[in-house]
């Protein structure tokens, strides 16, 4: 399959500059890649997107690519001048409400998924190639009056920045694994929790073979409802149904 | 004044039962109730209430108090057979939306605001009592239609489990302080950081005179839009234009 779809869990991993640590892994992805990538700085605040433009920008020089904030776009290039979209960190609520206020989600799907254009998304960008928002970490700082829908390249649910209950910890608030468990007793979708410094690989035709490519060591926990949670398959193409049949 | 809204940042603090580290700040809150408590257990899964109920009642017998779960009363004796409401923890938008769906929020503020009940609130019961759920820490597995307004009660907003940062951490998600101050860059509402094993009392009139009391070592950071944060006083009445007018 041609991977075109690519999600990362963070865009910093502890010790690395921004992008730094996946910086191999970009590289890879966009390769033959020859029109500016366009960026979508839209989970940070609307004064920040020049600036957020600028880092993600600066970035990409180091491996030769130019880069185009979406804001600063006409809407009749944004789907035609650009081989890849780009949709970066930051609060997931906020960055869904910009795009639904834009109208841009059906529109960045058809491109998508018609194999018109890659996707590459982190830790919000990567939320928001999901199902739906509903396993983000952030917190609901604006109210999407459109829902909690995404864009649905991956079928399933991702939550990024995904972290190990802490046995030593004294804080009762709940852990990641707790809170996907109430995510599972209200909805069916299988759940990766994916690490920092991961990333998930697809193509459009997921939602058809299910196929995926789990890519760096931290790996991901899959949670499906009602089962205990495992250990993805990391640096092989697998399928939720294949690991499912072999265990 | 007489302090009838009692919010709790949890229910439990690590090293003691449930609600037991806070006993005594209950045991003071509720003297001289007779009737027995009107739980909510809605934020919990459906098939949870009973048990949950079972878990408070457990609690509350200690200290001689009885406990119904609003799921087994009648609509009309609601507001009428119980002096105190107490809204449990658990998901904030699952809480958020059964409510929403009874149509239960203009009503517990009417008998709150009215004088009529005094309120409990813990973790997820506390950020009801406030503006609106967007500084809850929880997981939006459920789409509230009617918004994230919430009760009201408290004219600010509350961030339950509050949690300084880690130095030593080498997680790259956001710490609780830039969650907030990202809520900052859309809102303008003061939010109260409170402490595991903290609580904050007020009366319905906290919106016109904004006066409160915050109990516990633990204590609250405040965190005022566009300015430092700093510690709330504890175990003493203030406002917060007490407060900035002292700086």
């Amino acid at each position: 399959m041609k991977k075109s779809i690519f999600l990362l869990s963070s865009s910093s991993v502890h010790g690395h500059g921004f992008l730094e640590y996946n910086k191999p892994d970009i590289e890879k992805f966009l390769k033959g890649v020859t029109t500016p990538i366009l960026f979508v700085p839209f989970a940070a605040g609307k004064d920040e997107w020049d600036g957020y433009t600028s880092k993600v920008r600066a970035f990409f020089t180091t491996i030769g690519m130019k880069v185009k904030g979406i804001h600063t776009v006409s809407e009749e290039k944004m789907f035609t001048d650009h081989e890849v979209i780009f949709i970066g960190g930051g609060n997931t609520f906020r960055l869904l409400n910009e795009l639904q206020q834009r109208g841009l989600l059906p529109r960045i799907r058809e491109a998508v998924m018609s194999g018109k254009m890659a996707y590459m998304g982190s830790s919000a960008g990567t939320n928001m190639a999901t199902l739906s928002i509903k396993t983000t970490n952030d917190m609901p700082i604006i109210y999407p009056a459109g829902g909690f829908d995404a864009l649905n390249l991956f079928p399933y649910q991702i939550n990024p920045h995904y972290l190990d209950a802490d046995p030593t910890s004294s804080h009762m608030g709940e852990t990641r694994a707790q809170r996907i468990s109430e995510f599972h007793q209200e909805n069916d979708t299988p759940v990766f929790g994916l690490r920092e410094g991961s990333y998930i690989l697809i193509s459009p035709d997921c939602a058809s073979t299910g196929k995926m490519f789990i890519g760096r060591k931290a790996g991901a926990r899959v949670f499906l409802k009602g089962k205990p949670a495992f250990e993805a398959p990391t640096d092989v193409e697998f399928s939720l149904s294949e690991l499912e049949a072999a265990r």
